[in-house]
């Protein structure tokens, strides 16, 4: 159930992310996206009213779970912070403000970390704090979540230029069209592929040095670099 | 400190509900609206980065007050509830959807009470929770909350018919050009007055009753009614 906070938040993420004022996508998930549907007013309220809804769904996880106030408190800090100015918010502008430009790739890598890269390791740290992991064990998942975050988006470009819509599920070729600096365009796409696998390696030896390597963590990992949609 | 939680809730309300494809407004507070300067998509940015920051500011608030984890996550809590789709944001929407069709003056308060009846109830609730006062004490400074929000809200309606957008600082004359159902539409100018006066004595009284009303908490109820701007 705790895990449905996160998704809340992606979920409204990529509600506004299709708005005709932000990407202005038609497709998203194989359906047409909310505004397209509903119209952006309602897209946008239902966007913003996904975030309380999340902040609840932790408290009531957190009681399910019988978790101390304390952890809950902290496993509530950790997706708002992921979700606010410093995390997936910073992201979305700075990825807005970059379309056109050329970025280099430290500039397009924080903004992936910050945009996608944040929340992924949220999520992690979230169910680590829940678990009652000790701090070591937590650093050591949010670095494997910010890896996994990060190859996650790479491979969304790469997608994005590799895919088909109706593979894909939404409109692809939409970055080049926004002018984005995206990591294909950058590195290739057999360039971005490699990034994105060193990454995946470096999450996982990362996990398996603090003897938290377990098998779930390494599907869900590998299939940031084998997905097809 | 704890009062700019709900503050910023309120700050990035308005930023949405002036956005073109909301009450599409160019004026607030005599300045012009955020989406006039910096485009919509930053409005919308900037708006959604103060959800998870005034829960930020509802941890530190609570850190430096030291509140126990338990009384800092109900303040959290009567905040975030207010402001999602059982609070405001349901608010607007029925506000929003209604524009164009003859309410009733049940339809109308309902709007109002949750559209800013429940932000104004949490302010007071939020501090009630946060200085120790018992359950029947919340009780009755929630009452007087949701009064003296309904009472604001029925006097934004009066002086959107009766100031001028340089009083105001804000463009007055939009609800007759939206098509809304007004408290002045429904009950005239002086009705509607009187109405926000009756729910003030009902707040006040519901305090005395209780013994919590004090001075400021006079003050801050009779402004609502006697207030320019």
């Amino acid at each position: 159930m705790l895990a449905c906070a996160p998704e809340l938040i992606h979920a409204y993420s990529l509600v506004h992310d299709d708005l005709p004022c932000m990407d202005d996508d038609d497709m998203r998930r194989g359906h047409p996206t909310v505004h397209k549907v509903y119209g952006a007013r309602t897209a946008i309220l239902a966007g913003v009213a996904m975030i309380p809804l999340s902040a609840r769904v932790v408290r009531d996880s957190g009681r399910a779970m019988q978790l101390a106030d304390q952890a809950t408190a902290k496993v509530l800090d950790a997706l708002l912070e992921a979700s606010g100015a410093g995390g997936m918010i910073g992201g979305q502008l700075r990825d807005l403000a970059g379309e056109g430009l050329l970025l280099s790739l430290d500039e397009r890598e924080a903004i992936h970390l910050a945009k996608t890269g944040a929340i992924i390791a949220a999520c992690v740290q979230m169910g680590a704090v829940a678990a009652g992991c000790d701090a070591a064990g937590v650093a050591a998942l949010e670095r494997y979540g910010r890896s996994v975050g990060l190859a996650f988006q790479i491979m969304d470009d790469v997608l994005d230029v590799t895919s088909t819509t109706k593979a894909l599920g939404k409109t692809t070729g939409r970055d080049a069209v926004l002018g984005k600096s995206t990591y294909p365009a950058l590195l290739g796409v057999d360039g971005a592929r490699r990034r994105a696998e060193t990454l995946i390696e470096d999450g996982l030896q990362s996990l398996a040095h603090h003897k938290l390597l377990t098998q779930e963590l390494s599907q869900v990992a590998n299939f940031m670099v084998t997905r097809t949609s």
